[in-house]
């Protein structure tokens, strides 16, 4: 039986007449190909690098793995559509705490059109991409049994300053409520979830090495999923902390260049990550935004600005 | 004796009625001061520079010393002006082989202004730093006693493509004339020039570690210089190779963000080199770049694409 998932972040709900994607309890998700060449790029790189003898098996593990293609009855009603089988990759997981971080200062590429190159231009500038070199796209951590999960307005997300984004980043692994502005972060879980050998940050740098050495896609517009299990923790047990890449809609070939966008990316969000495993109590900065179910107005308490020139 | 520099490969050069650089016999390199901010700026970071005590002593040698600002007669007899006063980092050598690279993807910034972000933005585009990260915006190679040094034109090595830049780059650690488009550059300096505990990819990876932590500077339209004496590597001597960062009159503060832009074109130079030193023989594309004191029209042998989308 086909459903539609609980906790998806980002990307393409299934709102305003558009189908979304689809689970099934077998840990299958299939996501329908879009109309323009999106779906064609996506269905390519899944075809292409699930059978790239080049890409060593260590790192097949951050992607989802690929089943195919399949025509199904689209979510919205619309008919028969054909649809990506994908690993549904919170799948098994009851209350899973979820990031979703889009990689890159710059998510357009030299041949894409111009108009999406100038929209792609624009909105890297008012988000936090540019400054950070990746925004993030999309948020949804457990809270407790009582709050459940918290879901932050999507668009607020995208436009955080530094500060706001290593708040958001201690959020994701504190046990206090990260709904309540005035609580400063605890990240009692940064150790078991960002850190360790098989934590995020040695997932992240893991990586990063293969990205400095290869050349064989650029993943424009690619995001990293952070996902883990807050439940699980509180209960002492591991954190099932995982990382996947996510969202090849905007793939290129790398013809014999590193993806050096996504690099400094990368690099940027693991320097974030490591700071606060190495001092997570430097944080002041109050990040309060409103749960997406809640229409009151959200607030935020810092400023955008990233960087100032050198004064004399 | 103040004299206009011999080996400067790209950077304002006092023609145009514009006061260039001078040296002096002392190894003291002096930089005329920009009448727009660009002065200023760069003069701010020199002075910030070299008295933080958060750069490490390892990472201070790759930037020229700076013995603060003088008055001198510019060049071009326009009076006196405030120059820079730094180390000649080619002070001493007779014969350098020199390649000026301007490292990032992007050589603009945030809170530039909007004109500038436009004419960089196209520029980056036009240029090879969009595709490959980063531009060789100069370049010097010592031939022979014959030939003596081959400088082609700077408006010409900023666009390569790729497979143009890994040609180059051979030219700049081989033994055979870089002239003769149909000469496969031999790399027999690669493994002195390049490789070795204290070669320019070693000195590369110790400057990629500092970026990937440091969040004190963004180095904006900054260049990599990699200098060696070709000379005395055909005499059997060591090649003196050394990496030296230049031109930071676009220099902005972290901010506590790393500089993901120089990060990741720094990478994309690293991999370039690193497939050299692994694999010299990979080569065929063939690059005619005439001298610059030559007005014969210059020749590419390929086109700067640099992506393609993958295909089904």
């Amino acid at each position: 039986m086909l459903k539609v998932p609980d906790h998806q972040v980002a990307g393409h709900h299934g709102a305003h007449g558009q189908p979304g994607p689809l689970i099934d309890d077998s840990g299958r998700f299939y996501k329908p190909l879009q109309d323009d060449d999106r779906g064609a790029i996506e269905a390519a790189f899944y075809t292409s690098f699930s059978s790239n003898t080049r890409v060593p098996d260590h790192i097949r593990r951050f992607f989802p793995v690929f089943h195919g293609t399949q025509l199904l009855e689209a979510s919205d009603g619309s008919g028969q559509r054909p649809h990506l089988v994908l690993e549904d990759v919170v799948s098994g997981r009851s209350h899973p705490s979820v990031m979703d971080v889009k990689i890159g200062s710059r998510t357009w590429y030299p041949e894409a059109s111009e108009d999406y190159i100038q929209r792609c231009f624009e909105k890297d500038r008012k988000t936090s991409s540019l400054c950070l070199g990746f925004r993030i796209s999309g948020l949804q951590l457990y809270g407790s049994e009582e709050s459940g999960l918290w879901k932050p307005e999507r668009k607020l997300v995208q436009n955080l300053s530094a500060d706001e984004v290593r708040v958001v980043l201690k959020k994701f692994v504190s046990s206090n409520s990260p709904i309540d502005p005035n609580l400063n972060p605890d990240c009692s879980f940064a150790s078991s979830v960002y850190g360790g050998s098989s934590g995020i940050l040695a997932q992240l740098l893991e990586l990063k090495s293969w990205f400095e050495d290869q050349t064989i896609y650029h993943l424009n517009s690619c995001s990293v999923l952070m996902v883990y299990e807050k439940k699980k923790v509180l209960k002492g047990g591991s954190s099932d902390a995982e990382v996947k890449l996510i969202d090849f809609a905007h793939v290129t070939e790398g013809n014999g260049i590193i993806d050096h966008n996504f690099v400094g990316g990368l690099c940027s969000l693991i320097k974030f990550i490591s700071e606060i495993l190495t001092s997570p109590d430097e944080c002041t900065t109050k990040v309060c935004l409103q749960n997406s179910d809640n229409n009151n107005e959200e607030i935020l308490t810092s400023s955008n600005e990233c960087t100032t020139k050198v004064c004399l």
